[in-house]
């Protein structure tokens, strides 16, 4: 085992950790913004390390159409290509050859598919994803797994799962360990119990130095999701980080924190910059809204990101009514930075044994709205 | 007079200046990003501000139509509108009316047009352009003119140049005079020497804080613009500063400071970032071009921005393939850098009588062409 995992302290089920690699430490509970193509979108990574963001995610699978893992290998590893230094969270390229790529094939061996970007044949399998993720130099790699998707019969998630834990295992038998590194295995079995409990004995037998929690978020919605997650993360490890992938909004988080996990990734956060939505203390907004075209306040008083110091909801406005970058580049750090304060926040919380009024404060501001207009 | 120009050195007819505003000097020769629509492109103000550059362009025909110069004096100004803290030039909406807005009606009083963004209608005078560069609290108000077309009889060109000069009278009177900011009036008249010398004389009858050369880098080509520039600066009072509109390549601005203009804009350097391309040293080079696929080298070795001091050109060429809009970031951050630093070289060049020698070895590496491919 590879990677440090030390839990600082725990209140219920919430635990307060710290994950050292050998590009740094995570603090958890840690959300990490999505790089998927070797970018944070719209972000410098200087200003993505000033948001608070300890560890990013990059995606396998579209690094591996473009540039390719061999190039990135060349010139020295993911940190170096992108200028990033911390930690770095490969995905495994399952859960995006199901739902980007073409003509897929999927066999025991692995997948078969065509680009989504020039319709190339690619193939895909444990030993494929370990091989590119050792190449890009990602200090958290992911098992290969299949993503059952929801709503499934208990039977194909079955079949699904039981597929997922044997490459879990090839996977494992692949990754080549080296200090600083390590590879979580990914718990699957849809909404049913039984199998995620067949599942987390599978990925313990293998032996992982992280668990993720995979196969949520993907339309379940979040009563369905918090009835797994009130158990699923207690059939993992207790020593080691759990990680609950592709979640999600602040207010997922905040009950997955609740019920055990440690990490999360979400493009959330960058995307919603991109549709000119902004994360607020009370809720989101949307800043094309008209009612912000003369308003000079910030998008959020207290919030000390570049936008909410330094311009007013009509400066972001008036951006986003020209289409300037400006407004992409901004609202995207402005809702990194909101994620990386909800997760400082939470470890305080626990931290300081206050975790229940931060969460009824998180709730009730978050139904509050916003700011009354002017 | 409300802006003070110090004129620290002269070498031949180039001069190494200082213009001192309300928000602080500009030393000159001097390159102007340009900020259009309240914003340079895909630019934070703080990155403007690194790369050197002491005065931005604002553009009064945008900030008319969006969001308004009454909405930016609300919000304090343009400066405080976009966090700019150091001076700012506006154009006179002249230019842009011209060449932008649709359904034109122009008469002595000013320009009837039409919105290009909602089709809603405007008037443009001399009057109205004061009012609103007074509104955006721009440092440098630039007088309404209108710009004659390339190529125009002499007829036209003298007509239209009168008119411009009644209109620079007008924009006198109209404006506000306050301590720390100013207005130039604009030279017209095309290629014509005998209308450059009519114009220059009603200028100079009228008095202005600084004198632009407008009417120029529209079509005629480098050659004939250098042809009106070995004349047309030496037209103007040398005590105050001259800037060359809209202009240009970097080879356009040595030339020009070689025959004593000042000052320059363009929205080159940002416009070239969002199309792949960057200034090096050797030339131009674009960043698409497949030769850079692998290349772990800097666009240009020896620049100090953060594209050359952390990237590779096998990084940028990635990016721009995947259409990230990092890759304009970067991108247009490194091309003001190389302005900038041309800028500086000029001006050191100046300071330490090399200024020949600095423009022989100007030519002679951006003769030479991009570094050999690995």
């Amino acid at each position: 085992m590879s990677l440090s995992f030390q839990i600082l302290k725990t209140v219920g089920k919430s635990r307060r950790g710290k994950l050292t690699t050998a590009h740094g430490i995570v603090n958890t509970p840690a959300f990490m913004p999505v790089g998927t193509c070797g970018t944070v979108k719209a972000m410098m990574p200087e200003s993505v390390e000033k948001t608070g963001a300890e560890i990013i995610l990059g995606n396998t699978y579209h690094l591996m159409l473009r540039p390719g893992a061999d190039l990135v290998a060349e010139m020295g590893g993911l940190h170096k290509f992108m200028n990033w230094k911390r930690p770095i969270l490969t995905d495994s390229g399952g859960f995006q050859v199901m739902s980007l790529s073409g003509l897929r094939q999927i066999s025991e061996q692995g997948v078969s598919f065509r680009s989504h970007v020039d319709g190339k044949k690619f193939f895909l399998g444990p030993e494929e994803s370990m091989d590119i993720q050792y190449k890009l130099d990602s200090n958290i790699t992911m098992a290969f797994d299949e993503c059952t998707p929801y709503p499934s019969t208990e039977k194909k998630a079955m079949l699904s799962m039981q597929r997922s834990m044997r490459w879990a295992k090839r996977s494992k038998e692949a990754f080549i360990d080296r200090p600083g590194y390590g590879i979580f295995g990914i718990q699957q079995g849809n909404v049913f119990k039984n199998l995620r409990e067949e599942s987390a004995a599978a990925l313990k037998e293998i032996g992982f130095d992280g668990y993720a929690i995979g196969g949520l978020a993907i339309g379940e919605g979040q009563e369905k999701m918090f009835e797994v997650l009130d158990y699923a993360p207690d059939m993992l490890p207790a020593s080691k980080p759990r990680y609950l992938m592709g979640v999600g909004k602040p207010d997922d988080i905040v009950g997955a924190v609740l019920r055990g996990v440690d990490m999360f990734d979400c493009v959330m956060p960058t995307r919603s910059g991109r549709t000119s939505q902004a994360f607020t203390k009370y809720g989101p907004i949307n800043i094309r809204n008209a009612r912000h075209r003369e308003d000079p306040r910030p998008i959020e008083e207290g919030c000390d990101c570049p936008l909410c110091t330094n311009y007013s909801r009509a400066y972001i406005h008036h951006l986003q009514k020209c289409k300037e970058v400006l407004a992409v580049m901004l609202l995207s750090w402005h809702n990194i930075r909101y994620y990386e304060r909800l997760m400082q926040g939470l470890r305080e919380a626990i931290e300081n044994d206050r975790l229940d009024d931060f969460v009824q404060e998180f709730y009730f501001n978050q139904s509050k709205g916003d700011i009354e207009p002017l």
